[in-house]
């Protein structure tokens, strides 16, 4: 059968989603402890890969296995064989056809800030902690350009070619919670680094460093001279994945138990 | 000059505040990076000692030292010097006689709990994950019995011999904050394990293990063994100090700009 996890990972300890030799993963992990619950080899694949330090609430993954344990008790099998910084929320059964990466319709990243003057010890290795004030309402105004189905090659880092830089971005959005300003950005797909260069595009205009409507120009100028920089890995969240077609996988249900930190995500 | 600060730290990598031999402790960690900054031998006393795993929010210690820094200034000075689990958010010449535990006149502990069937990996080393629901009004209707000056031999291991385990607690409350629940507990002065002692009786009292009057006869027996469990120390915070003769350390105001995770602490 098609099994399909929806799982959350504080990504601090690991080089990012996807196996590597001799490093730690959260795909190698979760494969294995898949593994040891239902005693035979898996493969689990992944809706994409995050980087090292990248955090996640509702990843979703797939493998195909026998499994006798009922869905509503396989993600406390697996946790129970998962380090404490990976845990599944729910489990389960898809259409053979179904692909966590290519059945995905939509994802959402959520990118955290944390300005102040003092860094914060509890927030560290899971915002991007930045010394200064921002204007929000002035990076709510400059968000509101990255809407649309347009081209991001402005703000994509080169990492694997891909044949096109047009993507759909559904919304885009900026405010503050608690201590945080939070990015939240859902599109049909993302190019490598997008929303960390979005988010370093959105901190700039918060700064003042260009008008927020200088967004249009950078982006139009499909230069990536032009647009923010990379903010790194620590503030990004993968916060949300839709699969409209397999209703079976209703992942906002089945994780509707995580309230997420603070309630940020 | 005697001067005062305030600090921050995440207590997941450290065995206490207190300095040891071959252990990686906060009091150490601090007095290493003040030396530092300021180039000369320090001896840093803190309010109190906390164990291991245990966080603290606005802790305070203090130092005699010569210092030609600005005060406002000498935060970030030490912070860099600080693995950034650590943070000094405030610093203030105080009397001579100031001294960090002794002028302490109240402080308040801070337990979150967190309940909920599947473990959150961003909550793990910060609170205490509890699998099952918790009645958290039982809890408030035994919280209300801890306050008041009477003896907590009942809720405190045995450390350091102490000449009474009498103590006055001022407030004593129970709230859902987000998906946690939330202890806090101020007093002029706590028992070894105390706080987590308390928390472990308002988790049985959540439980419905006992009816939440029954605090008032277990307190009154002041037989540990009569408690609900000492929970673990990573669901405890050191959150708030007060010291009310001395003006020149407003705790309070010098941490304001602490909005703590989530706004719990």
């Amino acid at each position: 059968m098609n099994i399909a996890i929806i799982l959350s990972y504080d990504g601090t300890a690991y080089h990012g989603w996807q196996t590597q030799k001799n490093a730690a993963t959260v795909q190698q992990t979760v494969t294995d402890a898949v593994a040891s619950v239902l005693g035979q080899d898996v493969s689990v694949s992944g809706v994409g890969r995050t980087d090292a330090g990248v955090h996640a609430r509702r990843y979703v993954a797939n493998f195909h296995a026998d499994c006798t344990i009922p869905m509503d008790r396989l993600p406390l099998a697996i946790n129970s064989h998962l380090p404490m910084d990976i845990a599944v929320s729910g489990a389960a059964v898809v259409p053979d056809s179904f692909d966590a990466r290519f059945s995905c319709t939509r994802k959402e990243y959520t990118y955290l800030i944390c300005p102040g003057r003092i860094r914060d010890p509890f927030a560290i290795s899971r915002s991007y902690f930045y010394p200064y004030p921002l204007d929000v309402s002035a990076m709510q105004q400059a968000a509101a350009h990255f809407i649309g189905r347009q081209d991001f090659a402005a703000v994509r880092s080169m990492g694997t070619p891909v044949k096109s830089t047009v993507r759909e971005i559904f919304t885009c959005s900026v405010d503050s919670v608690g201590r945080f300003v939070r990015i939240r950005v859902s599109a049909d797909g993302f190019l490598y680094n997008m929303v960390r260069a979005i988010s370093g595009t959105l901190l700039y205009a918060g700064q003042g460093k260009f008008p927020p409507d200088d967004v249009r120009r950078i982006l139009d100028s499909c230069d990536r001279e032009q647009a923010g920089p990379t903010l790194p890995p620590q503030g990004l969240y993968m916060s949300r994945l839709w699969y409209d077609s397999t209703p079976e996988l209703d992942a906002f249900h089945l994780a509707e138990e995580w309230g997420a930190p603070g309630g940020l995500l």
